[in-house]
């Protein structure tokens, strides 16, 4: 995809473009040369997902005007993820344009659904401090509602854990918790691996990039591994 | 305090006095008489809670830009939680002003920590809704600014179970978990009993009338046992 077609898909005309920039712009980039004085995502991300929180809440909130708030807040954790985040991103094209380290190019961080979800949130970021509440209420609406659509209908996947704690809880409170094994690798290419137990049992491990990577391969190990036993 | 006092402490006046009122309106009043046809305020809290937290964000990336990530969202916690909620309501009176059930009354719900939060994540809420996005972030700045003050000069406390959680990661990762004990009474009045494990061990007890006040009383018994023992 070049870079006019992702301008058009985006759908959002930024009087500051440094700040897309920006929003694209991995740590891994600039940790590679320091020199160049530019800035990662990260600080956007932190804003772009409270604001991408809050968008979405109202959305709900004015839509969905019979439901209570305690499936209010099921829907918007089925929307608020990582994983539609990511989704959404990669039918943007984000994946295509980010900036990002050789070693992370390396290692496929490219197609890593934290990496494009993290910044997905610091393009909703870049776009409020450009335009706006109102336009990024718009920009998120525009891309979301879909899925907002789709989780009101109760056809979509929440994330692995959620749906492993709900599958768990079926028949009362149970405790479950996650632990860390090990970490392997320098800093800037740490893999960590997580295991999920509950009631004394080891349930699945799983491992990734960041502890709730590992967490979310964990879960949906110890998904699969219940679902086999239950069939 | 009365209302008109209350009025001008909150500083906000609604076009719309018919939404103020749902943010103060407790479950427990609705669900004594539901005749009345009038809401209670999980909804709006719902809401405000979003809107506060995207406020919160936007004016810590605008003032503190030499600050990471991390710190920022360190920071964040500091503000978005439950205690500095509590403690903001007070000061503007908003205990005074809830309807409570009869039973809700009896047992202390007026100055209940989470019952004050939620009603002012409520009132938030209503303000969005009532002047938008404009009036919200000036309610919650006025109201919260010294709060974030503090937050950012590292003096203020953060919550018993992120305090823990820090004080037990000091030498590396641990892993805890929060274990329901049991629960006691009946649905409208219930008291959750919790605990808290690390590495087999048990290290604190604690209950309250949510799972969440349940935690933070057992993170607070095993901050202050660990502190002891440390001496």
């Amino acid at each position: 995809m070049n870079s006019s077609k992702f301008y058009e898909a985006l759908g959002y005309e930024f009087q500051d473009p440094s700040l897309l920039e920006q929003a694209l712009t991995h740590s891994s980039f600039v940790n590679e040369d320091r020199k160049k004085g530019i800035s990662d995502n990260e600080r956007l991300e932190f804003l772009g997902d409270a604001v991408f929180d809050a968008v979405i809440s109202e959305r709900l909130y004015k839509d969905s005007v019979r439901f209570s708030e305690g499936r209010l807040t099921r829907i918007r954790a089925r929307v608020v993820c990582e994983r539609s985040l990511a989704e959404c991103a990669l039918k943007l094209g984000v994946g295509e344009h980010l900036y990002l380290g050789r070693g992370e190019e390396r290692s496929g961080g490219r197609t890593r659904q934290s990496l494009i979800a993290d910044a997905m949130e610091a393009i909703i970021g870049a776009v409020y401090l450009d335009g706006g509440w109102e336009a990024a209420t718009e920009f998120v609406l525009r891309i979301f509602d879909p899925v907002i659509e789709e989780a009101r209908a109760g056809r979509l996947r929440m994330d692995y854990k959620t749906e492993l704690q709900e599958l768990l809880q079926i028949h009362g409170s149970v405790e479950i918790h996650y632990q860390m094994d090990r970490e392997e690798g320098p800093d800037h290419d740490k893999v960590f691996y997580m295991s999920i137990w509950s009631q004394g049992k080891r349930l699945g491990e799983g491992s990734g990039k960041s502890k709730k990577e590992a967490e979310q391969a964990a879960a949906k190990q110890a998904l699969e591994q219940l679902k086999a036993n239950h069939k």
